[in-house]
């Protein structure tokens, strides 16, 4: 269960925010983050401890379709690379010191593990079921998954975690994206389809096909979606997915900062909000892509992202090239001098 | 004299990108940023090293005016805060390594420079004159104020400085900075007034009053104002632009990476491409502010801003937030491991 973040805070907070030696507002969106990263911690002064980055790895039934440009043999192929440390998640991990856990929870291929010993070994199954015919997990599938996610958010709150992002790979997981987004915000299917697949004109007319026919054979509508959450959602999303979903929620309860990547992350936590509404109130959203149908998530979450940076990659990049924006934030709100001590004139 | 940076390197950069283990162009931004990076320092593999921002101060006759809501004394108390680390843009140098450098030009201020030994004291004159009526400094104080910019960058360039910002802080230089976009860019001058100044709507009013007849009385026009750009630039800027200008005219001559910051220092890139074109080829532009004004004089110089989060703050902090995704490109470039190394298939 998670508690919304306790508001009767916000006058003391944004006090705090105008006093401080700028013209009132003149730091923009880092004043709003500020305010919200100190709400979820319960204080005027935040601080952000040992930033974890949790990337979930799984395949797709769906992707029998030809719904992606890209073979199925990517998911597994990059999830070594990553354990080598040559992914962009790597890069931007180093970068900003996030601790980094590769987990596979349903990729499609046995890996070495003392070949490759940074891949958590957690998998549900090799890879989803077909959507277009049948529910792509099980109960217990989707279970096992959730309790993946939360299982490993638990491990980096033991480490002293108080932000964290999540990122997945696996290819053909723009299709069951596109169709929450189409189910549980009513936007019209093929408003929801396009988004960073590479595909030609020909390649997303297909797609569109596909996805529309398996939401008609699922029995799955906008209006009866929310009915029973999880039983919509289990029967479209990867174990990548499943796995992200359950790590936000746990987050959540936690009280952690979840700083929200692209397309795919932003659809989990659309659906983590259909399962408990309160998760929101912890979520950063990193970045925007240049695709119209993120834009029309984000806006319908209410959700105005840090970075408009045309970034497409996944692995939860988006989210950690913005971690800095967050940590300006937070600096502004415990290092910038106040009018009083400072003894400046108020100014516009 | 700039030299332009040499384009023939282009096809092997891009050819290094697109070997990087992604989806070809599903890095965004990033990769034009690393492929401008590359080009100025004439490498496959840059580095940023030392990291400078040089903020300059000084004060303009044209506040005598009313056209901003704040007064003068907001110059000097805040140089005297960013001396003792208080400031937004301390905080933000902090957070990012950079070696801060805080110069008076021009602060209408006697500072006990003992009290504040931070402040590197290169002033000019008290405070510019007012350009309703004359011209704002003289051709000799025009030359002190680049030569402080340039000697500054020199400074900066002799310790290992590679990428260097410029930071202001003068009451009523938004003013100038209107008109110097409205000059050389044909902007009508109501499309280039109002920014972050705080003004009503009746302020907003007087201050394009103020402006319409300063430039009508200088005889400067769209037409001639090109004729001797030098000449239109010092007749309404103040002592601290002058110096960003002279600042980044040797930065570039020294192939220095220059993080523009908002709309005053967009303004005195605008100014000092004026006086050699070549400069915007080192010009990254960290941030776009929510006037449409900003984003008007941009689009003019072509220029995409890496960052959109409604600051309006001056000082540089719109450059210095942006720093980490300038760190980002070019530690995709250097660390992403490629197609053929990572044995991965081409995806997309």
């Amino acid at each position: 269960m998670i508690t919304p973040t306790d508001k009767t805070l916000i006058p003391s907070i944004q006090e705090k925010i105008d006093n401080l030696n700028k013209p009132k507002g003149s730091l923009g969106r880092l004043e709003n983050l500020a305010l919200q990263v100190a709400l979820i911690q319960q204080t005027l002064s935040p601080k952000l401890s040992h930033p974890c980055h949790i990337l979930f790895g799984g395949d797709h039934g769906i992707e029998r379709e030809g719904v992606s440009l890209s073979p199925r043999e990517v998911t597994w192929q990059q999830m070594k690379n990553y354990d080598r440390g040559g992914g962009g998640v790597n890069v931007f991990c180093r970068q900003h010191g996030f601790n980094l856990r590769i987990v596979d929870v349903g990729v499609d291929y046995d890996f070495d593990h003392e070949a490759y010993p940074h891949i958590i070994d957690r998998k549900v199954a090799h890879g989803t079921r077909n959507f277009l015919y049948e529910p792509a997990m099980s109960e217990a599938e989707w279970q096992k998954a959730l309790e993946v996610g939360k299982e490993q958010v638990d491990a980096c709150v033991n480490e002293g975690c108080n932000i964290i992002c999540f990122g997945e790979m696996g290819i053909g997981n723009t299709s069951p994206s596109s169709i929450l987004m189409h189910l549980f915000e009513d936007i019209p299917l093929e408003q929801c389809v396009g988004c960073g697949s590479g595909l030609n004109s020909e390649g997303v007319r297909h797609k569109l096909d596909v996805l529309r026919q398996a939401v008609e054979n699922s029995g799955f509508t906008s209006s009866n979606c929310t009915e029973d959450a999880s039983a919509t959602i289990r029967y479209f999303v990867g174990f990548e997915m499943a796995a992200a979903i359950g790590g936000m929620l746990r987050a959540a309860e936690r009280r952690l900062v979840i700083l929200v990547d692209g397309f795919i992350m932003t659809a989990c936590m659309l659906a983590a909000s259909k399962i408990d509404k309160a998760v929101t109130d912890y979520a950063v959203y990193g970045h925007c892509g240049d695709e119209g149908g993120h834009r029309l998530m984000l806006d319908e979450m209410g959700a105005n992202p840090l970075l408009h940076l045309g970034l497409r990659l996944g692995e939860g990049t988006g989210a950690l090239v913005a971690y800095p924006i967050v940590q300006s934030a937070v600096a502004m709100l415990n290092e910038m001098d106040n009018f009083s001590h400072a003894e400046i004139t108020k100014y516009f």
